[in-house]
């Protein structure tokens, strides 16, 4: 990692990044302690996360036992558990998410969508301003894989998260893949994936651009509850237009 | 158009937007004076931003001659004509960028991946702060079909606007395609398009987020250039750290 | 259904399908015994296959447990329980595969990702002529959705079958999806999906060219085992080629 | 290129490909006599064909004024000049249709789009059958790019291919990318493509498994007319039903 260089931007930063909170969703089909290789690539954003006073929690979703289904708690629905509820705490306590995912035959993982379902199964939760309760928060993607397909991955999760009503930064995705077909995965020996300049710097810009948008969101107060609340649209008016001492 | 709560919107707003611009680029098969049903569409955002006192252009990719290829000016390389460097100073005029997409076979059509060519090719242009010079801007998609498709599409626009620089507000994109299998556009006759809530409630909240985000980071003088500078990264250092003043 | 159409081809038909078999694997997010729309309009191409004599078999991939991972059985890596070496037995029994997801949030289910990240775990094998086992095989595709995505669901879906070694006949897929927003799922009352022309009569060419092809296919012993065998290709030569008689 | 093997498969050879025609269209943004990293990778196939007896056209669609638009004929609808319905008549005489793309952001070339417009603008068209006129061919695809992106866009051009009429074969796609990040192209010195087995295998197996359907499909004299003809569909009624002496 371009340690120096990132040692220097924090040390020097005029930003305060501290009180900001990230998680990682690692979904990778490897359980732990199988070693991720996505898992090897997100140690970049997380280093330099944390080095500017974040704080960052990783989960690995293929450790719980996420339910199938598209209802908050599908435990309510049939499931004999589901853990998602608790990850989904997780998710409302952090400014910053980032969906990280291998690739399988060009897409992304059954667990990645299986999380975003359960993104999208929350949806309509609203927060104190009556906007998506994922209003005021950014999103990111890290993806690794043999040969193709990070940006195909890319396109469909960070749509996903903008869809549900994150902010998505530029350059919010970083990827490696090898050349095309078999060959050493990112964290394997020779692999090339750890001293490859672009996808370093995409993992750091990523890193970056999620804190400063996240951080610029956080002193705007979120995203202007304003034009964009549910109550309203449905009502057909400004609720301040329906208060004579408001007009 | 739900009118009367964007009227009472724009009359109570607290926000200033006079000075922010958008371009909306058309990108239907159809130059002008055919009719464009995504244009019908963006009549949405259009109307919400000028209320608000932006200043929006329109332009229709198909009534120009934008030149193949991936060069800045492809007359350079022996087109004998290119509309692209003109319409680039206005694409780089505009806070918001909004590209909008009928749909063929599931895809967007050609024009718009042309014109998304055309903005990959001016990738490596840099603004004041060594950033990619799209950054500080936001971006959005419209999308018009008869069946199927938007999401699809809007992944791919999106996803391009983000890896260039643009940032991307939570829902960003709206669409309209009517039920599966040949039928009405979005202006014909009956189609429903227009009555719409969810597409009308969409291309409404897609205009305040734009416009919100846009503010927002034109007040935050941009995407702050810490950390995501291409000269520091192949430099390896911040050039403060080169100032022993600077220490 | 088109019920006197398909009486009448079935009772004239020319050609003999009995002796195929079909499968068709539901990847709804609802287990059995709740209702699945997909299911509702793969009556179409169940009820023409059936009519022609063919055998066909449905499984609800979510009354399963299959294993997360791409081994062939992930209990020899430490899962408790896998049903996917049960249904690969069937997979491989068919002649004719027909995955069927629904759409969330424009992308097929997590349940379909599974499915097929255990049908490339399963990439390996090879049949009796040295062919990536799929071979001889043909494959489809079956969509309903509220709103939109049908088509991006069927590209993934339809490229990871060929790419595996399913051949797809013309038009295999088939899909519905109401207007642009919340609405009534395809077997909702009201939600015209049963009546839509369009999607019974792609669901029904579906079936027929599937059963065409499936049938072309067996009547040729499969794709012939010449220029796309794996030892030929790493021996670099082929086998005749070893043998001085056959010179 | 793995000569030896397939002089000895040609000369080999059981079948009897002669008579088959085959249209390979390059979709590069580059008009000729620039280079065309994809045309390098399209010698593999071609050259496969061409020892096995097979007529193969190539063509350049960035050399040709292919008019924007969805009509079968543009100068009709207002454009100055349109060489689609030359090359259409050129589809129309190919067994097999492979169409090449490069990537540019992760999808398909603006000009392949284009190309898959066109096909869609004469996609009504009927043969003798009452079938789509694309029914009875074989459909491919040919990918380059730099690092990304091969797999999204096989899937969206085979997707087209058979949604329009076209048989798919197993392993219809072959594709060449290097690492992650900017590096040489497929055919610059030293970017390993022109070595890589992975792709040489996937080129020549596509080339065998499109002369083996489009040869299978020929014997069969097409895709059989039963089940899936418009006409009969809309009628209802098979057409030997309505006649008393066939009955």
């Amino acid at each position: 990692m371009a340690t120096p260089l990132q040692d220097q931007l924090a040390a020097a930063s005029p930003w305060d990044f501290s009180g900001l909170r990230a998680l990682f969703v690692n979904c990778t089909l490897k359980p732990s302690p199988l070693a991720s290789h996505t898992a090897a690539l997100a140690e970049i954003p997380i280093g330099i996360m944390e080095r500017n006073g974040m704080a960052v929690e990783t989960v690995r979703a293929a450790d719980l036992e996420i339910a199938t289904g598209v209802q908050p708690d599908m435990t309510e629905h049939g499931a004999e558990r589901d853990d998602w509820p608790a990850l989904f705490e997780r998710v409302l306590a952090a400014d910053v998410l980032v969906l990280m995912t291998p690739i399988w035959l060009g897409e992304r993982s059954s667990v990645c969508t299986r999380v975003i379902e359960r993104l999208y199964g929350n949806g309509s939760l609203l927060n104190a301003d009556d906007q998506s309760a994922y209003y005021g928060r950014v999103g990111g993607c890290l993806v690794t894989g043999n040969e193709d397909g990070a940006k195909h991955c890319a396109m469909g999760v960070l749509y996903s998260l903008q869809h549900l009503g994150y902010a998505i930064p530029p350059q919010a995705d970083a990827a490696w893949m090898g050349e095309a077909g078999p060959g050493p995965s990112y964290a394997d020996p020779g692999s090339g994936g750890p001293e490859n300049d672009f996808t370093n710097r995409n993992a750091s810009f990523m890193a970056w651009n999620l804190m400063h948008l996240a951080r610029i969101l956080r002193a705007a107060g979120g995203i202007p509850a304003w034009g964009n609340q549910r109550s309203e649209w449905d009502a057909g008016r400004h609720p301040a237009a329906a208060d004579p001492e408001h007009g």
